[in-house]
């Protein structure tokens, strides 16, 4: 019976390192519930890198020929770590095809090729598994699999993007402006020197997409999806959200009507009083609507090296349990269904509108404007000045009545700012 | 190879009902993902109880005879839904001799007796599942198998009692008196007429001994738990709690230090800021410590018909794939470690102390009387009245030095509340 799974990892950057580190720590708890030693042996490094005392210390051989890893017949298991979609793509796929288990962390790739990499994965008889993909330390893939496996969802909602969320809450709290907020993330190392795919909301994206595949078993591509970020947010917004009592968040939102889903990420306005409107700083929160369960939600952190460490290990340890219950390979997630998309008609919600017009635009002639799209307005506040300022709250409408009241917007002024508005 | 699982469940109570209502509609995601029909196709009722058309619309065969269910052949699970110890205990432990997996929801009997029950299904081979045991719909107890396989928790505390988090929310917020906040729960339902269990904290410590399990892999007693329920609270207390930056909620806390642990029951200053001071009302928080995730928490209802039930068959799909994926039977927690407890001088928390005294003991009385003991007051409120009223909270200290402020104090006044303070 075999008892060693022999591992070689494909990066070792903080988190290749904080991996290591992990399964240094809990690899006697891993064999006694799994009963198999777990020993990562390998790592793939770039060639300029120096990594010889981390490696010799951990027992490690280094390379940096990719072949010395996924051809190396005694390794069972491949992690990877290099991030980006390619050569990473590349990588899994070689890996997945010489008969190796595969665990990454890394959600561009699965958001974009995870249903192929799956196939490949089946057609080898081997298991990838990402939940460090998506919130980082936070177990919600797999819980999804599993505790959710009896339950219908009907909403999933996250703040799965740490650094913006980080920014908001500085906001919010402190006052900051949108520049100083983003300079102190990056300051922190929360964002990228280039920070679009969190500010642009393409990060959040890619976690919704994947999220989306385990909640509902459909398989959504981005351009499926509306993505709006936070950047250039006005104080203004903050400010006028908070006293009409919401806090502004980034929020990514796959919803179910009938047996159609809309996934969308964007800023939103969050009741001060809903549990998604505790989540400060860098934390993440995954918020669940489901017919058995009702309201559940997933807190802490996003990213970091040990909480994506652990949760990379997890799913070693998953891959260590099956192996030595002689389990042929599952996949991470079983669910499937055809995606059906959830048309213009019948995507409702109430929306936050931010509108400068000239200072003889008053809040009369804005309210019969939208009322002559048959919307009414549930919040109004102005803020007068050279230029008048609206910022308004709308009962809940359908996508064509947006369109339509976005046009009629740009006849009279400039649309600033549209979010979506969460029901309590 | 066997591909339909038969149920009989034991109780047709609200839980009961909601069970066989979420196996309904979940039956098809159910086959399609772990292969096997599932079907709940026996009831042990009472003999007066008048289940019939319930029964008749879902297809089910009433008995109030338990050997109708325990001692049929072909049955393959037993669902325990009659609450309490007995006869519950003996009727579990006949199902599992007699080769059923079963599941429970039972959270006095598996914190009571579940060591034993486990080691009887193990003989027998079969399973044993109690995820609706802790937390009604919260996913937690797997979790903990699954995700923090590869972590060190370091605490886990919970708000696990939902009638007295009910009751701590309306005298938070609505200034409502204990009596009456009681009446309040009583009248929806969240209490029993006899809230003792609940407001004792008697729920909340079953609970903690199971989270305990399952963090730390020790087998801890009620009897070496320290309890304290939120009976008689005054609202001076909450209000003082608030004044100094608390929120005072019924916590129940298991905290490692080294390789030992201390678990407890009672009304505790939260710190505003903290995620638990976000669970509000009839709603349970588990908040994690842990080496490699750092933070997070759980959020969820802590009871109720559908939740409760849908957790009951996540565990009842669980067994459906082990058994269509050829796994011996699996227990539900295999951590393992023998049990140590802090000793009292290494346990150590800040406290809050209400106090009365006669009037003409002063606040410089109260300090000198707790700096002879070593102890130092970090906060400090007066009420000055025909007696005085001091509500304090000290810095940390150990159960030694506990022991010792309480005896100093009842020798000038009344200790009339002693409340543990949560770090932020």
């Amino acid at each position: 019976m075999k008892d060693h799974l022999r591992i070689g990892i494909l990066g070792l950057g903080v988190v290749g390192s904080g991996t290591i580190q992990v399964l240094a720590a809990q690899r006697a708890k891993i064999k006694e519930q799994t009963g198999m030693n777990v020993s990562i042996v390998k790592a793939l490094i770039r060639p300029a890198e120096d990594k010889k005392q981390f490696a010799d210390e951990h027992g490690i051989e280094l390379t940096s020929e990719l072949a010395d890893i996924v051809e190396d017949a005694t390794l069972d298991v491949v992690i990877e770590l290099i991030g980006k979609v390619h050569p990473a793509k590349e990588f899994i796929a070689q890996a997945l095809k010489n008969g190796k288990h595969v665990v990454t962390a890394n959600k561009d790739l699965i958001a974009q090729h995870g249903v192929e990499l799956v196939e490949i994965a089946k057609e080898n008889n081997v298991s990838l598994f990402y939940e460090a993909s998506v919130a980082g330390g936070i177990p919600i893939l797999r819980t999804l699999t599993t505790n959710y496996l009896a339950d219908e969802i009907t909403n999933i909602r996250g703040i799965v993007n740490g650094t913006t969320n980080y920014m908001l809450t500085k906001m919010l709290e402190n006052g900051t402006s949108y520049e100083e907020a983003l300079a102190q993330a990056q300051a922190l190392g929360f964002a990228e020197s280039d920070p679009t795919n969190d500010v642009d909301g393409i990060d959040a994206a890619y976690k919704m997409v994947i999220l989306t595949q385990f909640a509902y078993g459909m398989d959504v591509a981005l351009s499926d999806l509306e993505i709006q970020g936070i950047r250039g947010l006005s104080d203004k917004d903050v400010l006028q959200a908070q006293k009409f009592g919401y806090e502004i968040k980034l929020i990514g939102e796959s919803v179910k009507a009938d047996e159609t889903i809309s996934v969308s990420v964007g800023p939103a306005l969050v009741p001060k009083t809903h549990p998604l409107a505790s989540i400060k700083n860098e934390f993440n929160g995954v918020f669940i609507n489901s017919t058995g369960i009702d309201q559940s939600m997933f807190y802490g952190p996003g990213a970091g090296s040990l909480p994506t460490a652990t949760s990379v290990i997890s799913d070693v340890a998953a891959i260590a349990k099956n192996i030595s219950l002689g389990i042929d390979a599952p996949q991470f997630n079983e669910y499937r269904r055809p995606l059906q998309l959830t048309a213009p008609e019948a995507n409702y919600a109430k929306y936050y509108f931010a509108v400068t017009t000239s200072a003889d635009f008053t809040a009369d002639a804005l309210t019969a404007l939208l009322a002559n799209e048959k919307v009414q307005i549930n919040e109004l506040a102005q803020e007068i000045g050279e230029t008048n300022r609206f910022m308004v709250i709308t009962e809940s409408i359908n996508r064509l009545q947006l369109a339509a009241v976005e046009a009629a917007i740009a006849k009279q002024g400039t649309l600033e700012r549209r979010m979506r508005v969460m029901e309590a």
